[in-house]
């Protein structure tokens, strides 16, 4: 099993205002529609780990927009929506059993999203990849991406790529054995 | 006058442990002795900025180890170590008033550094350029890069550099105008 993040942030490392806006990153210029390797990411991914808050979110938008399964993590849900049937499941694990139960049902790479459960991932080192997209602005508040870990992570640098509005993707990779 | 920020942080922004140390930063390999481009930098700047904080960590250093002048801010500090004269200088003023009297002594360059000073000088918007080296390790806890802002401040990126270790080093400029 890989899991990965893949998300945007700004340089001092927020993921969303406070209030939850990200009027910052998606009111970025973008003349030559790039969905900076979003498409070609999801193709590798075989299923979507996500806490309450972003399917909540998720929910707003105009429509279902994943083609891949999506586990909600909620302790609290009693079911999801009915329209979701086969698009979506709940799951009330922590984070090592999400993946133990996704591995034993033949799930092999899995994109982990929303800052709530990527921090609850990475305290217990259950990260593998780390695709982080820096925004060129300083919000000087609001949704933190990363958060206390329950120790120092090594990670090895992949590779970085630059966009024309200034974005900055950067690809790291856990390295448990430095 | 422009002002500069020139620091490493770990992905999950922050330049030192809790106990201040910086081995995750000064253990990484690197095999060229590459210096990351801090000579090339230090050759533009004509002056450095620091607290009270740094400037205590810079004695503990084997020697004294700036060619440019450094201007220590602290309000609660009577006097710089005799040694220092003609090196260092002492200076009791809030940041506006810092560069409005170095510009009056024919600086033009600065280089702001340490933390507290960095997140004093960009809350009143008062950094023009950022070179941040992001080290691939997530910490967990330890001291901020960042803190609050007073607004969002927007960035032109200008320049990326990985090194083969796996740092990257991203050149971001205060864009005013957009």
């Amino acid at each position: 099993m890989t899991t990965w993040v893949y998300i945007a942030a700004s340089l001092d490392g927020y993921i969303a205002a406070e209030d939850g806006s990200i009027d910052w990153l998606t009111g970025l210029d973008n003349p030559s529609n790039d969905d900076y390797g979003y498409a070609e990411f999801m193709k590798g991914i075989d299923g979507l780990v996500m806490g309450r808050g972003t399917f909540e979110t998720v929910l707003t938008f105009p429509a279902w927009p994943y083609t891949k399964k999506v586990f909600v993590l909620s302790n609290g849900m009693a079911t999801l929506p009915a329209h979701l049937a086969g698009k979506a499941e709940l799951l009330s694990k922590p984070p090592r059993e999400v993946l133990t139960y996704l591995a034993g049902h033949g799930y092999h790479s899995l994109y982990i999203d929303g800052g709530e459960t990527i921090r609850r991932f990475l305290k217990e080192d259950l990260i593998d990849e780390i695709i982080v997209t820096t925004v060129p602005v300083l919000l000087g508040r609001g949704r933190p991406l990363f958060g206390e870990t329950g120790a120092l992570l090594r990670l090895s640098h992949i590779s970085t790529i630059t966009y024309p509005n200034g974005l900055v993707k950067n690809h790291f990779r856990r390295n448990r054995t430095a």
